[in-house]
C-alpha cells in the first residue's frame, strides 16, 4: 500500500485523525511505523499529502495531516464488463481502480456463468475492500463507480443512452476489422467474458454506438485486457 | 485452455499425436472432450490448426491434427524486469507470454529482495508451466525466451549492448518528463520493481539507451503495468 486512505470526517479542523482496523494492522505490521514518520494519506474523493505519526498504540495511529496536491488525472475511460469469474474479477477490480477508470458496469451475457451473481466477490463491500486496494497501490483517491445489471439489453439500449458525455464507444474484439487507435476523448469499452460476447450481443452494441475494435488477434485474459486496452485507447 | 499444445515430435507424419499428462486431465476433466469433437491445437513454434478427437481412454486421447495457419505476430517488444514478489512474477509470466513478448530478462536490482532468488517460480520447469498457460490462452505457439540475471550491472553494460535490433529503449517511470508514445519499431522496456529503480540504475539505463518516460503518474502493479505498457507501445 502506498497510500494510506482517509475518510473526510476522521480528519478535524486541526488536521489530526486517528486510524484504526485494517489500515492500522497494516500500517503496524507491514509498514512497521514508528512515531515521527512520515506516511502518504490521501483523503477520500479528495486531495493528498502526508502525515506524521505523532503517536502509535495498541488501539490505533495518531497522525497529524497536511494535504498538498490533487489526486492525479482520471483515465477518462468507463468499462462496461461482463462478469468475469470470482478469481478473475478479485485481481481486475483493483487494477481498474489503479488504473483511474470512472464507471464499471459489470453486467450479464449469455457466456457469463449465472452462478457468478451469487459469489461474494460482487457484494458491495467486497468491491470496496478491491477498489480501496487499487487505489492505494496506484494513489488515488477517487474511486470508480461500480454497478452491477443482471439484464443486458435494458442496460444496453436504456441506460447507456444516458451517457452523453461518452460518444466513443468501442466493443475490442480480437478479430475485429479495425484496429484500435488512440484518442484523447473519453472512451467506454465494452469487455465481453471468456468466450466473447455472443453476434445478438455485437449487434446491441453496435446498434448502440459501439465499433468492434482489435489490438490484435491474441485472445486475453480479462485481468490482462483490461490494462492493455487502457493503455492502447490512451497510447 | 483456448489451444492445445502439442510438441513436433509428438505428431507423426501422418498427422496422428497422442495427449497425456495435464494436457490429457484438462481435456477429459474441463473441456470434456468426446471421441469425434474438433479442438485447437498448436505446435510448440510452429503452426496452427485443428485435431479431431479419434479416441479417448484414460491413458490419453489419439488426434488427427491438421495444421493450416502461422501463430499471430509477434508484439516485437523485450522487457528487462526486476524480478518480481513471487505471488506477481506467477501472474505475469502467464501475461508476458500471452502478449507476445519476445525476451524477457528477469535482473536483480536494489528493490529486489534478495529471497526472490529462492523462490521456485523462477525454476525453468515452474517458468515453461506458467508460459505455456499464456501462450494456450492466446493461442499462440511462440515461448518468450525468460532469463535470469543476478547482476544488473553487466547485463546492462555488456549484455544488452548485443541487442542491437532493439533501438528503441524506454524506462518507464510515473514522474518521467516525457509521455510515451505508440511506436512501430522494436522497443525493450526496462520496468523497475515495487518501489522502482534507484537513481543510480535509471543512470545506468540511460548511459545505456533508455530514454525515461510515463503512461500518466500512476503508481501501477507489475501485472498491471506490463499490459498497460504493452499496449501503451502499441497503441
Amino acid at each position: 500500500m502506498n497510500l494510506l486512505l482517509l475518510g473526510e470526517d476522521e480528519i478535524d479542523s486541526t488536521g489530526a485523525a486517528r486510524l484504526t482496523g485494517r489500515r492500522h494492522t497494516h500500517a503496524r505490521e507491514v509498514l512497521r511505523v514508528q512515531s515521527g514518520q512520515t506516511l502518504r494519506v490521501g483523503v477520500r474523493g479528495g486531495r493528498l499529502g502526508s502525515a506524521t505519526v505523532v503517536e502509535q498504540t495498541a488501539e490505533g495511529l495518531q497522525l497529524q495531516v497536511t494535504l498538498d496536491h490533487p489526486p492525479p488525472p482520471r483515465a477518462r475511460i468507463d468499462l462496461v464488463l461482463a462478469i468475469p469469474r470470482p478469481k478473475a474479477l478479485k485481481r481486475v477490480i483493483p487494477a481498474i481502480a489503479s488504473l483511474g477508470v470512472d464507471r464499471v458496469v459489470l453486467v450479464n451475457a449469455t457466456r457469463v456463468e449465472k452462478s457468478y451473481f451469487d459469489s461474494k466477490v460482487l457484494a458491495k463491500a467486497f468491491l470496496d475492500e478491491l477498489v480501496d486496494l487499487g487505489l492505494e497501490q496506484a494513489m488515488d483517491t477517487v474511486a470508480p463507480t461500480i454497478e452491477v445489471r443482471e439484464r443486458f439489453k435494458p442496460f444496453v439500449e436504456d441506460e447507456l443512452a444516458s451517457w452523453t458525455d461518452a460518444k466513443v464507444r468501442l466493443v475490442p474484439h480480437p478479430t475485429a476489422a479495425q484496429a484500435l487507435r488512440p484518442t484523447t476523448e473519453r472512451v467506454v469499452l465494452a469487455i465481453g467474458p471468456d468466450g466473447g460476447w455472443i453476434p445478438y450481443e455485437v449487434d446491441l452494441l453496435a446498434a448502440n454506438g459501439f465499433t468492434p475494435v482489435t489490438i490484435g488477434p491474441r485472445v486475453l485474459r480479462v485481468e490482462v485486457a483490461v490494462p492493455a486496452l487502457v493503455g492502447a485507447v490512451r497510447g
